[in-house]
Parts: structure tokens; sequence; C-alpha cells
């Protein structure tokens, strides 16, 4: 029986868990040396800085998000969907076999389109553990938000939606920025609901963005109420192509607290029911990998 | 009986035009002196730069464009929708009496939300006349594009897309730029119209934009193609909100023969009929303007 250690080693962080025989968590940190600050080569030495005391001849270590891309640690090739905890036990990329492995990220096809993930796989499996359920709807909302659909344990397919980085390159680098106040500020829930309403009216963020252009030249919204807006705009705009109406049972929200309280004020008034999984779904999902590996505890 | 010099003064460039007494462009110039050039005051110095030495006693001088906005010369007040040459001429923003007018700009209401054009309803009053039209829907591709809808020789509403804008914004701005080339190069027509057709199967920019992303990642498309891919997804994306299955006579495209090509090239693929008027719309609209003063020969 081994021990687990737990990597969450994305872009721009590191966080690391240390687990106890039960999955519970009960050593966590947080290092910013997110895989953009790590030089090739340098990967072993910033493992073992975030959790080589941890290490003992027992411990098992899983490595989870972008650590496993091409600009990261080794490449793990994704995994194709559906995919579920035993599709991904079974094609870890192992560092040193037994003991270090990074988890894969998992690719899906569309009409000849591909799309990808790493990381959010491990988020959706830990979620589906700590709400005990085998399929839904899933959305972690961020830079590239995912939706996923899960039935029957395993993750179906899955679409990306690039709604956080729209919104930063709206808010800081278009003509939008030259209006909008220094800072965002505390969320305007009024404004965003409008932003989101304006998008699903719409139907096209090319259009509906302007929108945050005209209401600023004819004062008719607050110069400090745009932020909140233009963040309606972008998370309505991603939410029009989901089909809500159909859900059998509650979208779940998968993500910091900030963010996912405006999706869940966006869904609240579209009468779209929801739960939510917070930031300890991906360790839980580690420990649910490492688990079907067998010999864990 | 007056003559007429014409203005386009946008942004970031001035073009003058000197017209003969049948409407005809005698001469033509082009100065490095958009509004975002000229300081507060600077405008009469700017504006005599461009055409002092064609002013007469008897000249009349029509400025249209971003001249006439709150960063321009003097605002002339937006002019509601519907509106024909005869309503703009009532609300010229006279500078001079009698001398040196700017054209208002035109403003249209769709559910309680804005939009604005300065300098467009020129080109599309210019159209009109060069093609011997009373109706019909118009499109001026640019940074933010204007769809119009004309009856009876009048703009009826119009909407604006900020496609171009969105282009440079995913183009030097977004994660994708970190994949494609330093320069955009000849425009690759089957990329061009692969990203046409995934944007109207997609219907949603925000997903489909990522495509850009994972074709690169996982080789599917080469580097040197994407900047055409990116542009057909945004072109298409402007195109999947109209409803051009409707029309009833070709779409007029207004504007620079480069980016005409591209929209030209979108549209007859979808089955589009098309027509097409050059950078002469803007001077036909202004001559046009004159002649319901009455007194312009």
């Amino acid at each position: 029986m081994k021990r687990l250690v737990g990597l969450d080693w994305g872009t721009s962080s590191l966080r690391a868990a240390l687990f106890d025989g039960q999955g519970q968590v009960v050593q966590e940190r947080e290092l910013p040396r997110g895989i953009l600050t790590v030089a090739t080569g340098e990967f072993p030495v910033v493992f073992h800085e975030a959790c080589g005391d941890w290490l003992r001849p027992d411990t098992m270590a899983l490595l989870g998000g972008m650590v496993g891309s091409r600009q990261g640690w080794l490449e793990a090739p994704y995994c194709p969907c559906p995919a579920g905890f035993a599709d991904i036990a079974a094609r870890l990329q192992w560092l040193e076999p037994g003991r270090i492995a990074i988890v894969p990220g998992l690719n899906c096809e569309t009409q000849g389109v591909p799309d990808v993930m790493r990381g959010e796989e491990t988020q959706v499996f830990g979620a589906l553990q700590l709400l005990g359920l085998e399929h839904g709807l899933f959305v972690l909302p961020g830079t590239h938000s995912k939706w996923v659909r899960v039935a029957a344990g395993r993750i179906e397919s899955f679409r990306t939606f690039m709604t956080g980085e729209f919104y930063a390159l709206l808010r800081w680098h278009s003509i939008l920025a030259r209006t909008l106040p220094a800072a965002d500020g505390e969320l305007d829930a009024t404004a965003f609901l409008r932003g989101v309403e304006h998008a699903l009216a719409t139907g096209n963020l090319l259009h509906s963005a302007f929108s945050a252009r005209t209401l600023s030249l004819l004062d008719r919204l607050a110069a400090d109420a745009m932020p909140s807006y233009l963040s309606g705009l972008v998370i309505g705009e991603e939410l029009r192509l989901q089909q809500l109406a159909a859900l059998r049972e509650p979208l779940v929200v998968i993500g910091s607290p900030g963010l996912a309280q405006r999706y869940e004020l966006a869904l609240r008034a579209l009468d779209v029911p929801v739960r939510s999984a917070g930031s300890q779904a991906t360790w839980r999902g580690l420990w649910a990998i490492a688990q079907t590996l067998g010999d864990i505890a």
C-alpha cells in the first residue's frame, strides 16, 4: 500500500497536496512555479522543491494539468473521449514506473474539429465523487471555460469557450478599454445581468460587444458598471450555446468562488438549477484515479 | 451656384476631394492627419492644410466621418434612423453658415440598445446613387463592420459588428498569436473558407476561435494558413447573423478591394449574390448630400 502526493501543475501556478490513507488532504502548498516559469530540464528540481520532503519509498505522486503539455515536463498524449477513471489510469505517463506519473488530458472531436483539456478532467472526476454523480453537465469557468458531458461515470464529450480570454482582450486591449475604469471593482449584479440578457437576445458577441461602446458614448451606462456589463456579455454568450432548457438535473459549476458566483447568478436568472464543487475537486479526482491503480491507501 | 470640396476625415486618416460642376472628383489628396493626431483647436489649421488652396468664396466644404465625434472638430449630434439625404442635409452641423459643414452620423435603437455610425451613412448614400438603388442590404466591412438596411432611399436600420477589431485582438493579443506567423501573408482561400464554414456550424466565436488553437496543437493546419483561417472564423461569425437566405436582391459590399474580396469569397461560397461599390462611394455620397442643399453645381 502506498501513500499519495498530488500536484495540480498549471500554466501559472503549482499546487501540491499530501493525502492521508483515507484520501483526506493533510497538507497543501502553492508555489508561483507554473510551467511557464520552468526551464526545460528544471522540472525535477521544481518538483522536489514542491514536495520532495513528502516523498518516501512508498509514496506515489500524480501530476495533473499543463505539466503534461508539450511545454511541460513530459508530453502525455491526450486520452480520447469517452474516458473514465480507468481509461485515464491506463494511460498515465510514468516518469518513474509506479512512483511518479502525469495524468493525461483528454481530446474529443466534433465534425472534424478537435477540442482538448488538461487538468479539468481530473476536476470533473473529483466532482463526480464529491457529489455522488454518474452523469450530468459540468461547467468549469475560466480563461478557457470547459463544458463537459458525463454519462455512466465517463466524460463523453466537451467543448471549450475562450470566455475569460475574450473578456481580458476586450477589457484591456479593445476600443472598449478607453471608457472603462482602471480597475474592475465589485460586481454590479444589475449591469452584469443586463449584459447576460443582451448577449442572449443578440446571439453574436461581435455585435453585442459594441453595445458597451454605444451605451458609454450615449451616457446610458456608468463607467463603473461597464466591467460587470462586459462580463455579463461574454458569460451570456457562453451560456447561449448550451442546451440548458433540456437539462434534467442541476448543472454542476466547478471553480473558484468569485467566478462560480457570476455563473450561478446568470444561471439562476435563467431558471437553471445549479450545484457547486470547489477547489477540492482536483484533489478528490487525483485520489480517485490513484484508487483505480489498486495499491493506494 | 457653389462648388464642392469633400473631406472624409476619419480616426486615422484624412482624405480630401475637389469636385467639378458635374460631381466628378478632379483632385484628391490623403494626409496622415486622422482626428487622433489633431489637438483640440488645431482642426481649422489641418483643414486648411488639406484643402485651403481649393477654397474660394463660392466653395462649400462637407466633412464626413469621425470629425463629427466628441473627439473631432465639433460634435455633430447623431441623426436618428430612418434617415435619407434630406434628413442628413437638414441636420448638417455648420462651422461657417453656408460654407463649411460636418455631416452628422446616424443612430438607431434596437430593443433599448443604441447603435451608431459616422461616415458609413455617406458611403451608403453614395452607393445608392452609383448603383441606382432605392433599397437593399449593404455591408461595409472593417474594424467595425456595418450592416445597413435601406428602404425607399432612406437608411432604415443598421448593426455594427466588431469583426476587424476581434481579428486583431485574437491575431496579436490572444493565446492564438503564439502559433501564428509574424506576418499575415497572402490569403489562403481554402483555409479562409474552412474558417467561415466552422464559424457557421459552431454558432459561437468563443468556441470556434479555440479551434485555431487545437488545429495548431495537433498539427492539423499549417501555421501559414492560420491567419486566413482566423479571418474566416470572424467573418463567418459576422455573416452568421445576417438573414442572407431572405435576400431578394444582391447584397452590396462597400469597401476597400482587399477586404471586400474576402467577403465576396465567403458570400459566393454561401450562394449569396453580391454587388460591389468602392471608395468612390464616399465622394458620391457627399455630392448627393450637397445636391439636396440646392445651390451646388
